[in-house]
């Protein structure tokens, strides 16, 4: 294993700098952002993601798993930077460092198959569980509407476990995206309970649509509500007033896809 | 409103004595449970559930709704001593301490309708959302199987979001559990994929019958695994290795269940 450089000191300048990409103005600044764990890093390598850097501690072990890499700063850390680098209680000892720029910019215009465009969804385990599921479920991407919590923050890209490699991923107003869905005749499906709102699974199984999922406490912004095709719902047969919305995504996403 | 006492020191004994709540030896030793925040209590409140207590701020803002309250220990506390007693990053303001010896003990043998039976689910967002979920598909019950997570932590009782009063909740081995709905010929589902595992809807609709969840990285166990009638596997499409789990239970438990 052939290391650039061995970090064992939290003061370090470099280190310093890194976990500057804890935030969001650190990442814009940056233009990078930090995974954490072998299974996201194993991810990106595999999904050939722009990864600069990566940093892992001497123990780590699955170290003969990154031999023969090319073109990736791999520096030697200890643990106490490990764990000063850390977003979680105890650091796995892998982290890698990648490009904001490889995203590239989807445009609504070219949009197709089904997305799920997020509108102020805010808990960052709700967000990335969301793509997860997304993923899993053949959607071609989900949209991080004006609002949402930020994509390349810790907690999100913990829960995609790695989903961001596999569907697309884009930033912005949702407005365009609907309205380049509706030029193409392409459903889009809200998910707010009004007089017109129909069951989820009454309205047949599609191919391009899209699936607007509201934020956990207020729900949909009113423009977009307006704007929808036909809303859906969930019966809810006990109790319980509603649905964690990552549920809720998940139980429409899985029902709806053709 | 009648305060019985008032509480500003963090510092009081009581204070430190309703603090041990928040470990699961502590809840057992006091045979008591701390629940945070208006929405939680209120359920609590409507459910007639055994609270002893209610520790709130002078300004919390539903202070009116508390009025007329009989039997119930009311507290004020200062906000200094709503923080120290509160899980969250900002506290709400209001606490409630109910009995553990309310809930009544629920035998297997006596189960009917849906029941979620959970193996060994580690994380308490993931079991809170399950119940709340079971609730909201109009299961009868959930039982935490050995070795899930404890119910009464604070962030399962978050997720639960008040379910815990309305749906059956029991805790302990599955094992009698799986034996008493196969004495009565309820079918029990299992969620791993194997051979004979089939697709997730194309079981039908049931009225009694069990699902069993499995740990987020280890699955089921394997004397619980042996015993089900069918395994059930949700088909995923996209690239992802699989489903959070809590999701995975949403769509389980809404296609399944009659």
């Amino acid at each position: 294993m052939e290391f650039t450089k061995v970090i064992k000191a939290t003061g370090n300048q470099q280190i310093k700098d890194l976990k500057k990409l804890h935030t969001t103005k650190g990442r814009k600044k940056a233009g990078r952002y930090l995974l954490e764990g072998w299974h996201l890093v194993k991810e990106a390598l595999a999904s050939q993601a722009d990864i600069t850097t990566i940093l892992v501690t001497a123990d780590f072990k699955h170290l003969a798993e990154l031999e023969g890499l090319s073109g990736i700063d791999l520096i030697e850390i200890s643990p106490e930077v490990a764990q000063s680098l850390s977003d979680a209680k105890s650091a796995q000892g892998i982290f890698a460092v990648l490009s904001l720029a490889k995203t590239v910019p989807v445009e609504p215009k070219t949009a197709r198959g089904a997305w799920l465009l997020l509108d102020g969804i805010q808990d960052p385990g709700n967000i990335g569980t969301m793509v997860r599921t997304a993923d899993a479920a053949g959607f071609s991407g989900v949209v991080f509407g004006t609002g949402s919590a930020d994509l390349y923050q810790p907690k999100v890209l913990r829960a995609m476990q790695g989903s961001q490699f596999h569907i697309k991923l884009a930033q912005g107003e949702l407005l365009p995206w609907i309205e380049a869905f509706q030029a193409k005749h392409y459903p889009v499906f809200g998910s707010e309970l009004n007089e017109a709102a129909r069951p989820y699974n009454q309205v047949g199984k599609h191919q391009d649509f899209a699936l607007i999922m509201g934020n956990e406490g207020n729900g949909m912004q009113r423009q977009h509500l307006e704007l929808t095709d036909l809303n859906l719902y969930i019966p809810i047969k006990g109790q319980a007033e509603s649905l964690n919305v990552a549920v809720a995504a998940g139980i429409l996403m899985f029902e709806l896809l053709a």
